[in-house]
């Protein structure tokens, strides 16, 4: 489920004119572009080419868009956690994992995770969904907190400050990163563990950092 | 003019109610609460508790407000630039300062810059302001890049690439950062050059990675 993916037809076949998923995808990308709250139906069904009625044959709120969008964003992200946590015993482990998968879903689903990135809270559900992405949120400090319990982290470093660092970088990447560039989702996925855990210095380069 | 401020009187001295601060500030959290396209005159003037004629003895326009706040945290962030490059002329040098300097002020003007930061180029303003955000991401880009020709940081990581990932880290402060908490804006710059230079990982411990 790319935002490029090709249409498909899923439990609103039939329907005319749009698959579920084009429904969605394109108003994702409207959200994204005007703001979730400055969008309304009328918005989307001129987008969609649809009167504003025949566009309640696809949804019947921007509301039921947001969840089943950011349900994906949320489902891919609790997928990566599941297999770090899996994969192996040890945080270092883990948390090199958490890192790489993330870094490899928000290359992927950009638009998705944007969506959820951005949300304001201002309703229950955007409530409701923030709550779930903080579980996420939740689960890599507790890693980080238990790689460096072990020793296997700096010391000097709070883990909810790390923890929420190391997200904000990988976060940025729906703000910038180009499908079609130089880069491959795998090779970023590489790269962000790397920076995280080892830095930007050149081993044996005088960084004038007090280390 | 950090946004918890005491009330100041500048230009627009002697108006009813509001001192032009104040205005700024409280149009500011609106736009950041409910996103910028979603928030209108007429929403501004009951926060403010001005009836819908009466706002526009303090402003005349949503997009006014959005350019004296985007205009401060840009001031404020080209002062990190200019500061950084005044100060040495050592590429890592001036990296570290552009990050510490950076942190600092994200901590200090969170709403504006978070203002800054979701733009979405709807309008010819908001092109404008974010073709000045540029710059400042170019010119970290290019220190990151001679940093890097000089031998001072791995050759394996691509400048534009860290540079944007740096800021992804750095601009996230933003969105968690509590200025009533435990670390002072000062502890989060001391931190995050010392996290992005030299990473997590402590020194003779085995990360796992291929360095």
């Amino acid at each position: 489920m790319p935002s490029g993916t090709a249409p498909t037809t899923t439990s609103n076949r039939g329907r005319p004119g749009y698959a579920r998923e084009d429904v969605i995808r394109i108003a994702v990308e409207e959200f994204n572009a005007r703001g979730y709250e400055a969008t309304s139906m009328g918005v989307l069904a001129e987008r969609l080419g649809l009167s504003k009625s025949a566009i309640y044959h696809h949804i019947t709120s921007k509301e039921e868009i947001l969840v089943e969008a950011t349900d994906r964003a949320l489902a891919e992200l609790s997928g990566v956690v599941d297999h770090a946590l899996a994969e192996t015993d040890e945080p270092v482990g883990q948390l090199r994992l958490l890192i790489a998968g993330t870094t490899r879903v928000l290359c992927e689903y950009p638009a998705y995770v944007r969506l959820l990135l951005r949300l304001r809270g201002n309703t229950e559900v955007e409530l409701g969904i923030m709550a779930r992405r903080r579980v996420i949120t939740r689960t890599l400090i507790d890693v980080v907190d238990r790689a460096r319990a072990e020793g296997s982290l700096r010391t000097d470093l709070d883990s909810g400050v790390v923890g929420r660092l190391i997200f904000g970088m990988i976060n940025s990447i729906v703000e910038w990163y180009q499908p079609d560039g130089k880069y491959s989702p795998e090779d970023l996925a590489a790269l962000t563990p790397q920076m995280i855990f080892d830095g930007i210095v050149r081993d044996g380069s005088a960084s004038g950092g007090a280390g």
